[in-house]
């Protein structure tokens, strides 16, 4: 930290991404919830056709990729935000909906970075407890005067609440604004997108990171009313107004289209998470009932650290969180089945270590 | 504006980027200071080579972008800050360096965004006039007391400092910050770049957009002392840890190492530059010297918007400036010969109209 920064911030902790070794490729890497396949072949296509425009900038309307997600979702174009990540969305949400005045609330255990975000706009933030089983409980966010977050699926829990649930959290906040958070939406969870006309205080955020293999060109989309909408806009306008490139635009938009392709990814998550899931049970872990593309796994005789840096001795990255309820578990991500495969293959081994 | 945004940002006005009609296909466009060339061969061939690995989330080192930065500019990446765009650093750089208790200041005739960013973060701004040549005087920034931020050259008046005023300016702020924006530094002027190990208070930002010819990647970098840049990484790290997607580090770092191309492109630029100098003094236009990719200048018979709204009507788009001192200006940026001879031929048959 330097003399000059604003001394707002000296305590500011901030986030930490899941570790990426500078030997990467000597790992399998099941750590960050990254897909196993490649984006689509029109994504990638779009991309090698739009790279010499690149001197050009961005188009501002946000095209091709808002048509593109209009026509998919149903929802017109006043309606949709893009942004450098989902990340960004809600780095803008908690600019545009909290302050002073406004806490925000969220999970005590959920994304982490809500929370770094509450200390960067100097928000008063309440977390509140998941219930024995890790769920989320809605009636503890009814009428809560705060900007509410959650993240439907959970991360890390891999659990999801129902359409109903989230409903019935939006209804009851009628004055405040209603994230939810679907990064992992996808995997098999209901979306709360139909409800945006329902209800003018709620916004949808989906990621192109994880059903849609593109964690690395950041790109997030956001649903919500028209004011809500125009509200990030207007901060979009005053700290990054190009803040999605032109490369992300095209691939975005392909990728959108080609909804064979993103079936095809997701179904194959799907198909290797139950069968994961089965194959742990076996091996004595509890397994949360996942609707993302990771499991939250518990050994009955191991713990989460030791299996953690057992597997990452092995070359297996995945993530182990500290915290009290958390530190058990582990969380893996989906990878390829032969990635599974292997990483099964070394569990087995460590456990029988153990025996 | 919804009823739940935070009433700080009530009368936030936001930026207005130059511009982009739907139909620009059909315009020759001179007005956003892109560049006419395609990115460097080297830069688009990383990009085909990198898009089927978007599967991933971006190097948090930011490599390879960053080693090449250090090795051409001979700063340690400890030094280098990289972001989406330059836009990023500068509302990065706010945040960090600007507060209640610390105002800004800048130029009254400059980037128009600086305006918007101390709106955004609620910061008491300072606008000091240019003198009556549209020079920045570097004494009138002196112990300021505030975050100084000065583009050199500057927009839209093209002039440049010399590193010697620069050196003055930071010299004589050693309790702040002075941002100096080099977006076009590369056009002819000295970069400060070479102070940062002297000065422990200065920041030096450039982009991609302009004479890498990359404006659609959004890409940015800045230099500075390892205590800023450490700040500017925790408000990253708590903003948007992976605001720099994998094309733009691939394209980035390429683009970088290609210096014959980057020297071809900034000469050109240059050549063009002072041919369409001359031919406009020749129409009786007082040219401002720039060491931009854009010129500055005033007809002596005709107003800046009656030129600039003639031009578009001919399907030519440059800039045109509200405001006392800017308004009898037009900004032209520079493009290929072709444009510019298409551009200086509409512009005699509209001056020959007022004679």
């Amino acid at each position: 930290m330097s003399r000059f920064l604003n001394s707002r911030y000296s305590s500011l902790k901030p986030y930490v991404p899941g570790e990426q070794p500078k030997n990467i490729s000597e790992f399998i890497k099941l750590n960050t919830n990254e897909s196993p396949f490649e984006p689509s072949p029109m994504a990638i296509k779009a991309i090698n056709d739009e790279a010499t425009r690149l001197n050009l900038y961005p188009t501002p309307t946000g095209e091709p990729l808002m048509s593109a997600l209009s026509k998919r979702y149903g929802v017109p174009t006043s309606r949709i935000f893009t942004s450098n990540g989902s990340d960004e969305t809600l780095a803008f949400a908690f600019l545009a909906f909290c302050g002073k005045d406004k806490g925000v609330c969220f999970p005590d255990i959920s994304y982490g970075f809500y929370k770094v975000y509450a200390q960067l706009c100097c928000v008063d933030a309440m977390e509140i407890p998941l219930d024995k089983d890790f769920k989320v409980v809605p009636e503890d966010y009814f009428n809560s005067g705060r900007t509410v977050v959650i993240a439907n699926p959970n991360a890390p829990t891999s659990l999801a609440l129902t359409l109903d649930e989230v409903e019935s959290i939006v209804k009851n906040n009628p004055n405040d604004v209603v994230i939810i958070d679907e990064a992992y939406v996808d995997f098999g969870a209901q979306s709360a997108v139909s409800l945006i006309d329902k209800y003018d205080n709620l916004l949808v955020i989906q990621t192109f990171s994880k059903s849609r293999n593109m964690a690395g060109e950041r790109l997030g989309f956001a649903f919500g009313g028209e004011g809500i909408i125009s509200d990030l806009n207007a901060i979009r306008y005053s700290f990054n107004p190009y803040n999605v490139d032109r490369l992300a635009l095209v691939a975005g938009a392909a990728s959108i289209e080609d909804e064979v392709y993103f079936k095809q990814c997701t179904e194959e998550i799907i198909r290797v998470r139950e069968y994961t899931a089965e194959c742990l049970k076996k091996m004595g872990f509890e397994v949360l009932p996942s609707k993302t593309n990771f499991l939250f796994a518990k050994h009955n005789a191991v713990g989460g650290e030791a299996i953690y840096l057992a597997l990452k001795a092995k070359g297996i990255l995945i993530r182990h969180f500290a915290g009290e309820r958390t530190a058990p578990y582990v969380r893996i991500t989906i990878g390829s089945m032969a990635q599974m495969e292997k990483m099964l293959y070394e569990l087995e081994a460590i456990l029988n270590e153990y025996k």
